[in-house]
Order: structure tokens, then C-alpha cells, then sequence
């Protein structure tokens, strides 16, 4: 079960070229390529014909051909061509989605076309691409629920004893953090002056000694994740010549068990520094590989046991129970929405 | 659910020699092998002792000995030795099935064996084995139901656009056909005058223009479909001097999403042309693997979505409905025989 | 469902060093571990705050740390330690269990912890780690039920067709055997006076003509099966120049499909004759290595066929089915008594 109604990332930019590219999409078989023009389009990957693949077909200017019998849809879902037949029945459509590229990431919307609206995208992920920032981003398929990731990202004590030989320090265990709920956001603010640097932050920005550590932690619905992180050598406030970076997570579900985690990692501080790029990039890959065995094996028990189950819950689960509530109460609502919504006819016998 | 009053083709003679053969065939696993004879016998391949794959067993003499606790069973099922026992009861018995060979393939009956007529073998595969005809017949094995192969001959359209490599042209997908129906079985008949050559037509007959192609289209519930085909140079009539051949196929069910794919290829034209003879096997084979990786395509999609949810029906799909119809009907007739048979007992508990 | 209140072999003691062992015994994911002092520990391997498997975390003296979150547990169950947290409530616990070494095994105790009574053990294996006799022991891992093994193990006619090359002759299988039922275990003796000697008796003690086989096989709930062997030259009873050991079978299930079969063959002749010990080694795995694949070949037509539709009983079935009554009752006494039980109040809240 997930939110049908928002945005999900889908595809990195660099993806999506003159072929078709298949991708599952919260449960949905999805065919994605680019029209002449360049601009994205998406289909379910399915002919409403006898239920090929539409990623099996071709591109055919920007409509795209079954490849079993060559039934032909426009952008957004009309049957243009029945092979044989002269004429085509209006009703006679695949399914498209809404599909936009903004901010190093292509974003699907999987609902209501009718509410798809750009305004409702994640704002944060615009540091990826504000001039004064270097872009960076990345992807890792996790066999996990997305909602293990989200939980992953909103309680960083993790970081003390997973990722000790990157981003973690003993003090972002130790430290409490603040939760705060805004609406259908949550909020998680952890301060930590003068703490050990962890080890990718000294490769990063050179820190010789101990730093004050800030860390805030916001969550938007249903799989976002945006952290502002900072730090400087300890009492001087000096972030200017510290390290100053936003982690953008698009925790994107790709079935109850799998998610597309798609991030990118902007940064204010030695923008020009290709080196320090890659090293970056290499990094975070290898900090969020140490995430996905442990959210893998996490994965593995749950579906032996459901997360209920658990007996214990301590102060540090708070951020992660909230955006859980948030969630399913996001659900439920699409839920009842669409119970109440109008009766819609639709054909499921032959229509001729 | 399947037909089971009716024969499947189980194997190619060459298949079955000393050894035992294991395969299932619609759901039932059988293993088969030769009598001294030659004869060929077959047995569900479990033992009724404790289950136990015959398969694993050995031929002893014309009988079957299990390789676990060594109970032996003659061609037919009666037990004929129990190690340690002097005597055998008259009811141990294992399953045997009818399996007889005729014209390129070995057939099985997993019905009623008192129903088992030769009679009721789908007579169009004569032509497999007629003086004056070359036979060519091969397998694939396909992961889909089927009745997705069914619908795949029966609506041919699709060789414009999967396999315009060997046996597709345009004209067969913008020609309508006639579809008739008599008793259980369904008719297609395209004829294509004045169309251009596919390419494997061009390399078999040597045409060098335009030709009458002609395609006649029988189903025979439950899974045949043999397939008439000629052409000529456009005009001529001179069959004589182009293309003649069948394809028999035989679309045996393994299980629910998988296909033993039998075919035969007899050809009344350049009979004794070895070369011509590879050209085509490989020509053919390489066809039907374009078909297993669409229709193995569709079937994942259908393990997630009935066909039944698809909402539009075009003119194509009028014989495969029709075919999928007649299937239904037998079953469900040997579905409502089954339930007003008189009851049968049968010892479920230990007989001593 | 497997029977909880009794011990099954979880390991061998070389198995068990500094590191984590990660292994299923009757459906409960466990890990294990061996204290400073050497004593050895066992965990369910899932950590009760957010099921994380604690086999992925680490040994911090004698204690157990969660590698996601860090919190620690000691031996027997108590939480210790939550990082960033003061104290730990009283009823913060993993799930442990009893774990004690005896007669060259690792014992666990899945059932009430109360009743894990080391007298319970099947005594019958001291005789690996007796005096004057050479022990040996060995693993293979079956996908198959763990009945299925015991069967095999009560009904040793299956030698005679299995494992002609090893244990088996044809005695074993012409020769009726006498079941005699005490209390809740199984005897089966089969005594074959002046047969062949199975190839593998020859090899291990040299004889040159027909022997007298003595064979007591004992069954004790819910797993194991143990064999006493006897053979010398026929007519002379002179068993101390002969052959004598004992297979000891502790028969552990893993799952529903599989099972984790530890074996001990002590012996008593030729005790120190290391040349011997190798043969027998190789001939037992060879030998256990035939069953396995019959088991697990009897595993797959069972997984499609419940046994109970089988409708031959011969006389060999006896003892397995004696077996099979016995432990149906434990698990259903065992059911009984844990419906019968006083309601336990368990936390399935936040505890806070």
C-alpha cells in the first residue's frame, strides 16, 4: 500500500535517452523515454491491448509502438494506430503519467493527474542545482521498505555504530535531539559542540581537532528525507571554512519490499574541488552500502515477523514513529477519497 | 486447470531410450521410458509406497523398481514386488498413463484411460510422416501459460511487427481475416495477394517479386493449432513451383505458467534439399524465440494482472477468444463429469 | 510446528569460537557465541527494539551489541546499555536460550527455559566421548523435513537400493525386522545371520566371507535415531575381532523444508587406526550424501502431495509411523499445555 498522490523521483536525468526505460514505481510497472522534443514522457508498461509490455515495443516518433501487434498511444495515453483497422475507438487508451524533470531528478506522478501539480514537489531538494553549490547524486537499490529507510535516516544514532568509518562520531549516539512535528512535517535537531570530527568530515574540510557538529533532520511525506548538516572547529562559528553540505534522500518505494534510493549531496564549501568530489561520492556510496546490508537483513526479518511485534521503543524512535503516523494517515486518506469518489464506469467487457 | 481427456504431445521419440525421461505435462509428473520392446510406457513419477520420485529408480526387465525401498510396478501400475514381503496385494499399484507414438511425437492420454482413443489424435499431424513430404520439427520451452501460445498463432498479425526478420510482412497485419468456427474447432483464413515476400519465404523459394501468400489457421482444442501455409510469384497460381509447407504446433501445458513447445514443419517443396532443411530449423527456431521472450514477457505481467482486467478488444482477437472459449467448455464439462461420477473409493488409510 | 520442550543439537563445539554463529533450529533464527570463560551463549538473532539480526552486530566482552543502534544485552537476555539513555528498564530483554555442550554437540533449548533439564538429553550419545572407543562426527545440510530423515533412519531396508556401494547388502532388506514400542521411544531389531558383507564392513574390518549383521535401531523424540551396529565372520560371535559402533543421528530440523543433520560414529576396534577414521568419514558422507538426495527429491513431490495421500502401507513402515504417532502427541501435548497456560502479560505497546 502506498500514497499515490505526490511526487516520486523516478529516474535520474542521465537515464532517460532515445531508448525505453522500464522501472517499477510504488507497485507500478512504469516505461519511460524522451520525446523529440526532449521532454519526458511515462506509460504504464502495459498494452491495454493483451497486456504486452509496452518496453518490449519502440519509439516511434514521440508515440510509442507495442511490440507484439503494433498498437500505437500518443503522450498521455490516445491509441493513434490499430493495425488493420481504419479507425481507432476514442476510449481505446493506455495509461500515462504526469512526468517532470526538475532539480537533477525526474519526478512521477502515480494519482489523480488531475491534482499533479509541480508545487507539490519536495521544496528542499532545490539546493541540488542553487548556484554557489556543488551538485552531487547518486543511487542504490535497497531490498527494503522505503519506510525502513526513512526510519534509517531520522534516527542518525545509527551513524555511532554502522558508519564509524565515515560519517559516524560517538556523539551523534550520545547526544539527545530535538523532535518537533509542523504539520506533515517532522523535524529532528541535534547539536553536538565540541565532538570528535567523524572521519569523513576530517578528509573533507581538514578539521584538526574536536568541531561542534550541527544536524537537522526534516521529513517530508511519504519517503523524504532532507538534511542540513554544518560543521565547524569547535567554538569559533566559523562555518564559512567548515563544511557545510544538505543530503537530499527520495526514498522512492519500488515494491513492498524494495525501494529506489536516490540522494544527492550539494555542498557550500570548496565547490571547485573535483577531488574531493569523488572522494564525496565514493564515500557516502560506501556509508549508504553499509545501510543497505543492515536494512536488507532488517528486511528479512520482518517479513518473518511484522514490526509490531517489537516490545521495546526508546526516545531515539520518536522522529521515525511520527512521519510513520504521517504516512499512513496520508494513506488513509487517499483511501476514503477514493471510496467516496463518484462511480466510474469502465468498460471491462470487449467494447465491440 | 487443464483438459485432462484429451492427448498432449509428452515427448520426441529420440527423447526416450534406455533411461527414464522426467517431465510434467499439465501439472502431472510423469516419467517415461521403453519397454525391450520398444513400447513406450509411462508412470506418474511417485511412488505410492512413500512418494519417492520413480525417476530416481531404475528399469528392471519391462518394469519399474523405485530407487528408495525397491517396491517394483509392471507397465500398466500393478505392483509386482515388495522387498521382504512374499506376497503383493492386487490394489498396490502406481498410476500409469497411455503414451503412444505416431507421426513424430509421443502422445500422452492423462485422463480416463478407458477413453484413451487413437481416434481422438489431432488428424492434421498426419502430414508429419505423409510420402512426398520433408519433416522438421524441434522445441522450445516457453514460461508462459499455454493458452498465451494459443492466441499467439492464432492471431498472426503480430509477425509484422515481432518477426520481420524471417516470416512477418506487412500484409499480414493489414489484411483482415475470416474466422469460422465448426463444432470445437476454429478457422482463420488471410489470403494476401500481391504482398511482398518475408524474407524467410524469399531465402526458402527464391522469390524475386511480389507474391500471393495464403494462410490457413486451425485450432484443435486443447492446445493445437496447425497452420497451412503457401505462396506463390503473385498472379501465378504456381504453388507447385513456391512455397508449401505446415506447422503443426503443439503447445503441450507443463504447469500453469509454463509451455513444452512442440513443433513440426513438413514441407512439400525442394524436399531433398538438406540445406534448405538447416536454413529452416534455424530460421523457425529463431522465430519462436522472438514469441518465448514475449510471451514470456506477457505472463509476468499476467501473474500480477488477469487478462480479464484488459479493456479493449480488437478484430484480431476474435479467433484466440473464441479458441480460449471451446478450452473453457471442455473443462468445465470434464469438471461436471468428475462430479456425478458415481463415488469411487479409494484407501486412503494404511490396507494392512 | 515443530516440538519446543527439548533440546536439539545446534552445533559442533569447532563451530563455535570468537564470532558470531548465525543458525536456524526449529523455525527461530539464532545466533551464537561462547562467552570469555568459554561457556556458550545463544540469542534469538533478532535485537527487540527494531529487529535488526543481532548476528550483525558484535561480542563486547560477554555481552551482545546490536550493530544498528548499538544496544547491548548480557548473556540470558538483559539490556544493559541503550546509547544516549541513562538507564534501562528492568524489562528491556532480548530472547535468550539455554546452550550447554555434552558429548561432542552443541545442546539449545527452544521451550520454557524452566524446564531445560540437561537429564532430558538422549543419553544414548554418551557413547561419543567414551573411553576405548574413537569418536567421529560429521554434518550435511538436507532440504527436506525432518521426519522424512527419521524415516529413513527406522526403515534401514532402503540400504539394500540406496547404498549398495557403502552400508547396504541385500539382508538388510529381505531380512524382516521386530518393532517393540517403550514409553515414548522405538526399537527396531533386525538380525541377519551369514549374509554378505556390505563393501564398506569389508574395507573397515576385512572380511573375507559371509558375517553375522546385528542392527538395533533406537527412535527417541523428537529427533533422533540411534544404531547400534554389530558384525563379525558368521558363526563365530566373535564381535570383538569384528565390527561394532554406533551411528548417532541428532536429526535437528531448520525450517518446515529442511534439516541440519549432525552425526557421530563412535566405534570400538581398531580404535587407533587414523587411516580407518578417514575411510569411514568419506564412506558415511558418500553414503549420507545418496539420502540427502532422495530426501530432498521426496521433499519436492511432498511439498505438491501431502504424504497422507499415499495408500500403501507395507510392513517396513511400522517404525516410522510409530514415530511419527509419538511426536505428533508431544507437539500436541505440547499445544495443549501452552493453551491451558496462565495468560502472561506481554508488552506489545511502547513501553514509554
Amino acid at each position: 500500500m502506498f500514497a499515490k498522490d505526490c511526487w516520486y523521483v523516478a529516474a535520474r536525468p542521465e537515464e532517460l535517452g532515445e531508448g525505453l526505460l522500464k522501472r517499477t514505481i510504488a507497485g507500478e510497472d512504469l516505461v519511460m523515454y524522451r520525446a523529440a522534443s526532449g521532454a519526458p514522457v511515462a506509460f504504464l508498461d502495459r498494452c491495454p491491448h493483451r497486456l504486452a509490455p509496452l518496453s518490449l515495443g519502440r519509439r516511434v516518433g514521440d508515440d510509442l509502438e507495442c511490440g507484439y501487434h503494433g498498437v500505437r498511444f500518443a503522450p498521455g495515453g490516445q491509441c493513434v494506430r490499430i493495425p488493420g483497422e481504419d479507425a481507432v475507438p476514442g476510449h481505446f487508451r493506455a495509461r500515462g503519467f504526469p512526468l517532470l524533470e526538475k532539480w537533477g531528478f525526474l519526478w512521477v506522478w502515480l494519482g489523480d493527474a488531475a491534482r499533479a501539480d509541480p508545487a507539490l514537489l519536495p521544496g528542499d531538494f532545490h539546493w541540488q542545482g542553487e548556484p554557489g553549490w556543488c551538485p552531487l547524486s547518486g543511487y542504490v537499490q535497497v531490498r527494503a521498505h522505503y519506510q525502513l529507510l526513512v526510519d534509517n535516516l531520522l534516527d542518525l544514532s545509527h551513524e555511532a555504530f554502522l558508519h564509524m568509518n565515515t560519517i559516524g562520531n560517538t556523539a551523534v549516539a550520545e547526544t539527545p535531539a530535538r523532535t518537533t512535528l509542523q504539520g506533515d512535517t517532522v523535524e529532528v535537531l541535534r547539536e553536538m559542540p565540541g565532538c570528535t570530527p567523524p572521519r569523513l568530515f576530517s578528509r573533507a574540510a581538514g578539521f584538526a581537532g574536536p568541531i561542534d557538529r550541527y544536524q537537522r533532520i526534516l521529513f517530508a511525506p511519504p519517503c523524504f528525507v532532507i538534511i542540513e548538516v554544518k560543521a565547524c572547529l569547535a567554538g569559533t562559528g566559523d562555518y564559512e571554512n567548515g563544511l557545510v553540505w544538505w543530503v537530499l534522500n527520495a526514498l522512492t518505494p519500488e515494491t513492498e519490499g524494495s525501494t529506489h534510493y536516490f540522494w544527492g549531496l550539494p555542498r557550500h564549501f570548496k565547490q571547485d574541488d573535483a577531488e574531493l568530489t569523488g572522494m564525496l561520492a565514493e564515500g557516502i556510496a560506501r556509508t549508504f552500502n553499509e545501510d543497505k546490508d543492515m536494512l536488507e537483513a532488517q528486511q528479512r526479518i520482518l517479513e518473518k515477523v511484522p514490526l509490531e511485534t517489537r516490545t521495546v521503543y526508546i526516545r531515539a524512535d520518536q522522529a521515525p514513529s511520527r512521519a510513520r503516523s504521517i504516512v499512513a494517515a496520508q494513506i488513509e486518506r487517499e483511501r476514503m477519497a477514493a471510496a467516496h469518489a463518484p462511480a466510474v464506469s469502465v468498460a471491462l467487457d470487449p467494447v465491440r
